[in-house]
């Protein structure tokens, strides 16, 4: 019998011909450049056995604390850049439009229309922040019946309502809808910097490699339009310490936004704001659609 | 605020230079690799957002379908080739040693040591098939004392015993160990070709790309010695019609072996075996370590 041996490039060829029949030329390709770039990895850096053991048990690790609430797997994705490298090739933006980022973990279905200037605090604490401006078209021209749905977090207990068993179940999100003039506002409050969480295998990548956890204080919001792109974005407060060092990469500079302070008193305060305040006037604009 | 848009390629120079301050050299040179290969990926194939979802899909259901018992990620890892290709690395084999193979996710610790010609079959079925040969150095010494635990498949069921609930605790498995001058012989039974596991998502990417799910019949051994580095790897049936396309590229020319057929009423027949049987005759050759 032969004593032919079998080499590291030979096991690479055989895995990449194991596709050469697939009769979806899309599968085929994404196969075959995924077997290439994960053979290229492992050969590159002489993964050892122990190495492979651990990325097995890793992976094993983000199943079994993944659940319904809990997307372990998107979270690699983010903190490992390719949430927003997906993001980026998914959806360039001309000049003016109002770039996306990440959706994050934390969006739910489900949240209620409200009214011009309502607020979507559904209990007391938070510094109240007034967000207004208008939704346009690319060309500048205002957008009536836009939507925009939006959420954040709380900075008194600095989790996302979806996190906390405690929050009311409309807590800090809602649908808004531009008036006739393409005009919005609404109540939120002051969002807050917060850490990913830090009890799975991807806290534990980041304590090893000396990475924070943080990510920069930020408003999610979708808009949307008929005849236009729906954008997916934040709106990150300009104050935040980590704008230079999101955990998800997610920071553009397009997407940072001055929070002008008002001191208690100010007779312009949105109504049933009693103490200081904070404001951001920002515009939405939409790629009209091809 | 500025408009500046942010590339794919600035998204992955971030995510690179997030692991600068790694303190492990080596996990800082996994990470980074890590980044750059799949980066690479998505870049290549432009991987849409729709993509992006199905393959979050895929790791999540890979996860919901991981047991104790079974370990759709290796299988992922064995399915693509990245399995033999760390293995390739790991066990380079000098000409003359019994060459490694896969350990595949059916070997169970706490086998019983059985005597020098024992079966480890511990039910009726099956063909009779006699092992045996020497455990030699790779001068060609024989090596007394060396261990070999060894397991298969039923061919009457199709499985391995793990993987079947009727199964004797001890079926299909046994430690054996070389005799004074090397020698070590046991009867299993004829190995058959099966399929690795078709209900997960490893068996659904094997049926879209138009792969087949067989594993050509094999023996597993882990050969080991005092003095020598162990050998994981199989035997396997020179007459499988599925040695060039095994769903796991384990197979390795020098691993190949003839099994020779006898008839019933064979008066060189293993004790206890009646009609006909089969035997293979073959050294294991262990590298001394360095």
């Amino acid at each position: 019998m032969s004593q032919q041996t079998v080499t590291p490039a030979d096991i690479t060829a055989r895995a990449l011909a194991s596709f050469d029949a697939c009769e979806s030329p899309r599968l085929k390709e994404l196969l075959q450049a995924l077997v290439r770039h994960l053979h290229a990895f492992a050969t590159e850096v002489e993964l050892t056995q122990a190495e492979w053991e651990q990325a097995i048990g890793i992976l094993t690790a983000t199943g079994d604390i993944t659940t319904d609430q809990r997307q372990e797997f998107i979270l690699w994705s983010d903190t490992l850049g390719l949430s927003m490298l997906v993001d980026a090739m998914a959806n360039p933006s001309p000049p003016g439009a109002t770039e996306s980022t990440v959706l994050g973990p934390f969006h739910i279905d489900g949240s209620i229309p409200r009214t011009y200037g309502e607020s979507i605090a559904e209990r007391p604490g938070g510094s109240p922040t007034w967000f207004s401006g208008h939704v346009r078209s690319l060309d500048g021209s205002p957008i009536a019946g836009a939507r925009l749905d939006v959420w954040q977090n709380d900075e008194t207990v600095n989790l996302y309502p979806v996190q906390d068993p405690d929050a009311p179940e409309q807590h800090l999100r809602g649908l808004f809808e531009t008036r006739d003039d393409g005009s919005y506002a609404f109540l939120a409050l002051r969002p807050t910097d917060y850490t990913i969480p830090e009890d799975g295998p991807v806290g534990a990548m980041i304590a090893a490699t000396g990475r924070h956890a943080w990510r920069p204080a930020h408003l999610h919001l979708i808009a949307s339009a008929p005849g236009h792109r729906s954008v997916v974005t934040h709106f990150f407060d300009a104050r935040s310490p980590h704008l230079d060092s999101d955990v998800v990469f997610a920071v553009k500079p397009s997407l940072v936004r001055p929070l002008v302070h008002h001191p208690a008193g100010d007779p312009d305060a949105p109504p049933g704001v009693d103490g200081e305040w904070w404001s951001c006037e920002t515009d939405v604009v939409l790629v009209p659609e091809a």
